[in-house]
């Protein structure tokens, strides 16, 4: 698929939504659920997600239009969420990831990028050059691989309880990646 | 996780507007792409979704309920959508599926089952014996690993757009399976 300005803000929009039918409003048990040692719950993901809007996508995209190549972008930390919102409910996590989302996209459209802003280059820490483009099909794409992983955390509760349908059921046997 | 009864219901209802979200009123081209020959799209995963409704966990449960492991379930047609929803369009299949999920759940509901009853066994045509809980239990996974799969195959639109960022973002590597 062509990267496309409207539809990648169509996605971006649902995300929240998509969140908030997964896991809201449901038993205390499923938030923290993860898939063994050094993974991640619900809970972990959408306080992820959170650090990402408030320090990571949009943060990165002004710097690459206000200075290019000449300044990289901050390291991401990965970790952040583990103490920035311990003891915060899953709740009140969704609230403020659907807020801070579309407060982000409000900035993004506002911009007005033309396809040439697309192309504009920046300097990740790690990977080099990168264009304004992928930097959106990124925020994209790992939107969906988190819900993904979500899906898959949840499914792995009942992993003992499906019994020989075990075997039919890939998901179960996908590794945390 | 054990398997809890009104928990399992909780998770069925979700999936329809799980679905929504993910993909309701996005443009066409991102309802038929899949992951490659003889992978599924959004659309195809619908449609097997709606021929389980009708064919699939109501039957089984009603036929393990009647007859125990005295008469084997139906084999289940993988593929019957291609067929059967040829040209419907993906809004048009949500809608069934949503409303096939609910009187489903308004008939299990209305069984009143207890513990007991989630013991009962059943045979499954290939897996040999099985309970009524295991089979509830497998209905949710079955859910949970086509909402993986769908959030995968849209995260491959993106594939070749997000660049270098490729690297970090595993569910572009996850095969389908």
């Amino acid at each position: 698929m062509t990267f496309n300005l409207s539809e990648a803000f169509g996605r971006l929009e649902r995300t929240p939504r998509t969140l908030d039918a997964l896991v809201r409003d449901t038993p205390l048990a499923w938030h923290t659920r993860n898939e063994g040692p050094e993974t991640w719950s619900a809970w972990d993901v959408v306080g992820h997600l959170i650090h990402g809007e408030e320090t990571d996508w949009v943060p990165r995209a002004r710097i690459l239009l206000e200075h290019g190549r000449d300044q990289p972008f901050e390291p991401f930390d990965r970790f952040a969420q583990f103490e920035r919102f311990a003891g915060v409910p899953l709740g009140a996590l969704l609230d403020r990831f659907a807020a801070r989302r579309a407060a982000n996209l409000e900035i993004v459209r506002g911009w007005n990028l033309s396809e040439s802003d697309l192309d504009r280059e920046g300097l990740h820490p790690e990977l080099g050059t990168v264009t304004l483009r992928q930097l959106l099909a990124t925020w994209v794409v790992h939107d969906l691989g988190h819900i993904a992983q979500i899906a898959r955390v949840l499914a792995k509760g009942y992993r003992e309880e499906v019994g020989a349908w075990r075997a039919y059921l890939s998901i179960l046997e996908t590794p945390r990646r």
